[in-house]
């Protein structure tokens, strides 16, 4: 590539987490990078976007200079709509989300503002990456997390993505030196068994914390969660198409019309 | 079914949705209900979750007798989570979430608390059905949906859904005698093409709304967006499993490992 890439960087942790800061130190060994983040963390978001409310955008001025960083009062989705739309000058050649605090393998993905983000670029038409690290702690350690995010990105510059089609990956927590390499999986069949815990306030108004542990019970060595398990950096190709193509004709047998 | 089945109701309109009083109408025709709704509108919540803060549920008294009803300081996904796991004594045998003020067919699915719901459900095994009504104002009339409504949920409860799948059913707006029937689809690739408006507070600062209209480049006969527009009710089979299986092949070919 001739020119130089520009890259869109977001996240869900806020502007000012680490992981984005990892990212954006990365991204600008490869290209000219212009980050749109939400102003506070927005984990859990899923794909939320603001519909009923107006969106507040701060161009970042460090020493009395612009620089390229915005920080937006929405979600995730919102960054990358306004980075795209209003903010860039052209379309970004790519989109990178993260690096996550915290995993966003198999089921994390459905809840995943990392994620959503990405897959809001990729519904652009951009391709698109969400990179996130196995470690919930805001001061994780992401240096062995950099080696594979430039691989990763200089390969889907190289290569291009398929339309519809997004990259979801997760970095193991351990030494760079432990990672064993980059797996292509597909997402594990695993879930929350959630708990409530269940309190009282000082008012005598019950409340609830959602709380739950990750239980996998998908044994196939080709998921995301194998590849995590045994020091692997997993990529997930994910779609926005969410069609269960398999259940159609079956559907079609059910007597729903006179 | 001998014993009347046991129906989780929610929405991402707010309890008091005209939407979800006529969804829990027709579903006291069928078994018994419980309803688990947000206290306030979520629209655009996407899979969103209450991580980081705490949960209010409250039971609706109705001229002094406890109600079967139960609103929820949390989003619709919160609202499944709290039904099954602390409000309903057993797993209900089905879980229906909307109607929904609006579409949301093709992309829109993805920004969808009322489908965020419904797959909440899925995830837990349960089956699972979101329904949207296309007409966005409060004072829709769903008066044609309620056939509908009550066809597919009972065809649901008499087959079963397959493991990992939920139904998005949108029924077009129109009269009930103008609806041809029913059409089982797949998502239309279609999406929104967003514009910001920009405008200057009474105290000096930019803000931007969010706005866009919806542009459907598929011309499939198989899509929802078709089905609609032709006044059938679609029907499209979703799961959660984002994995895009077509594209491993082609990633395994990428330069990933040393």
């Amino acid at each position: 590539m001739t020119k130089k890439p520009l890259i869109l960087v977001t996240n869900d942790d806020g502007i000012n987490a680490p992981g984005i800061r990892t990212l954006i130190d990365v991204m600008l060994t490869i290209g000219n990078v212009v980050v749109v983040a939400p102003d506070s963390p927005q984990s859990g978001m899923g794909h939320a976007i603001t519909l009923d409310s107006t969106l507040y955008v701060e161009r970042l001025i460090v020493n009395g200079k612009k620089t390229n960083e915005y920080s937006c009062s929405g979600t995730p989705a919102d960054c990358v709509k306004l980075g795209i739309k209003e903010i860039l000058d052209r379309r970004p050649d790519i989109c990178v989300s993260g690096i996550n605090h915290g995993s966003n393998s198999s089921i994390n993905v459905i809840y995943s503002g990392t994620m959503s983000a990405a897959l809001e670029a990729g519904i652009e038409g951009i391709p698109s990456i969400g990179f996130s690290l196995l470690d919930y702690s805001w001061n994780a350690n992401f240096e062995a997390c950099k080696k594979y995010v430039k691989l990763i990105t200089e390969n889907v510059l190289k290569h291009g993505l398929t339309k519809g089609v997004v990259l979801n990956v997760n970095i193991p927590n351990v030494d760079q030196k432990e990672i064993k390499g980059v797996k292509i999986c597909r997402q594990a069949k695993a879930n929350w068994e959630e708990k409530f815990d269940k309190r009282i306030s000082p008012q005598g108004r019950d409340y609830y914390w959602l709380s739950g542990k990750f239980v996998n019970l998908d044994n196939g060595e080709d998921t995301d969660e194998w590849a995590l398990t045994n020091n692997y950096v997993s990529v997930v190709p994910i779609q926005f198409d969410l069609t269960a193509h398999h259940s159609i004709q079956n559907l079609n047998t059910w007597d729903l019309n006179d």
